[in-house]
């Protein structure tokens, strides 16, 4: 993460603008066949508490979105999936960050491998049915970062408009 | 905007984890009693383009996070609204940021005053029936910040949820 100070003519001349350089993120909702969704669970300093995410993470130097999200997936919770959607991408936060979140849904995720963490990581991954998710989500007894929650939307959204096959399987196992 | 190293013990010994510190943040989504949203377009430097989002801002020492709302929506479109809902809040990204972003939804919006912006600041206020802005975001011709998407799905989630009487209103109107 880099932090500059960048001058620019605005409106009311020139000025002083902070820019946050970051890589692009990406992040994963992934779900097993049986209708569980996989998560991760780690302390973050920031806030200072064990936090619940998506998996997620940044994307290396020339490597493609989708590669950054399976390697993500396959490093913090050892699954991996061979159905992978797109869900989408966004700036971040435009007014301070340079960079994008690029969102993916991984279908039919399973388990083949144990978990490997860079140095220092120490990450849990949790599984839970992902309606029982949803619920809970929408109660406030779990909560995600506010930009993982743009992961959610384009899921839903893409939900609604489907047709595909995979919707009404979801539907049927108490899916949004 | 403040960035601070930390130092902090994990599993791996002691190491430095950079921690950025914002106050607290207040997006709106704001529809009028037509069916309209209420947006904001600016230029944002970091990212080099103009953009569209919901009003949003920080919150300043000591002011309740809906007060924040209810100013920013003011202060950057000349709206005001007498029917407030909390959608909900988040931390923004738990890994590098301390700050929550709080989501509120003004129903029944109205333009009383002209825009009210900061030195230097240079906002153009867009409305855009809320039917035809989900569309056009769905398809990606428009794009939110990705943490302002939050907001949307935790409103989303409490349309589905709700029985209130603005529910009908708006699907009557085309909404979600």
């Amino acid at each position: 993460m880099g932090l500059r100070q960048e001058r620019w003519l605005g409106p009311d001349g020139e000025s002083e603008h902070p820019v946050l350089e970051f890589p692009d993120w990406v992040d994963v909702v992934a779900l097993t066949s049986g209708g569980e969704i996989v998560l991760v669970e780690q302390y973050r300093h920031p806030v200072r508490q064990v936090r619940l995410e998506f998996p997620a993470g940044a994307i290396e130097p020339d490597e493609p979105p989708l590669a950054a999200a399976r390697r993500e997936l396959r490093e913090e919770t050892g699954f991996v999936s061979d159905r992978w959607q797109r869900l989408g991408s966004a700036w971040v936060h435009p007014d301070v960050q340079s960079n994008r979140i690029h969102s993916f849904l991984a279908l039919d995720a399973r388990r083949i491998a144990d978990q490997a963490l860079d140095q220092g990581e120490m990450i849990r991954c949790v599984r839970l049915p992902f309606a029982v998710f949803v619920e809970r989500l929408e109660r406030g007894e779990v909560e995600l970062p506010a930009l993982q929650l743009a992961g959610l939307y384009l899921m839903t959204a893409r939900l609604r408009r489907s047709a595909q096959g995979w919707l009404p399987a979801l539907r049927a196992r108490g899916g949004p």
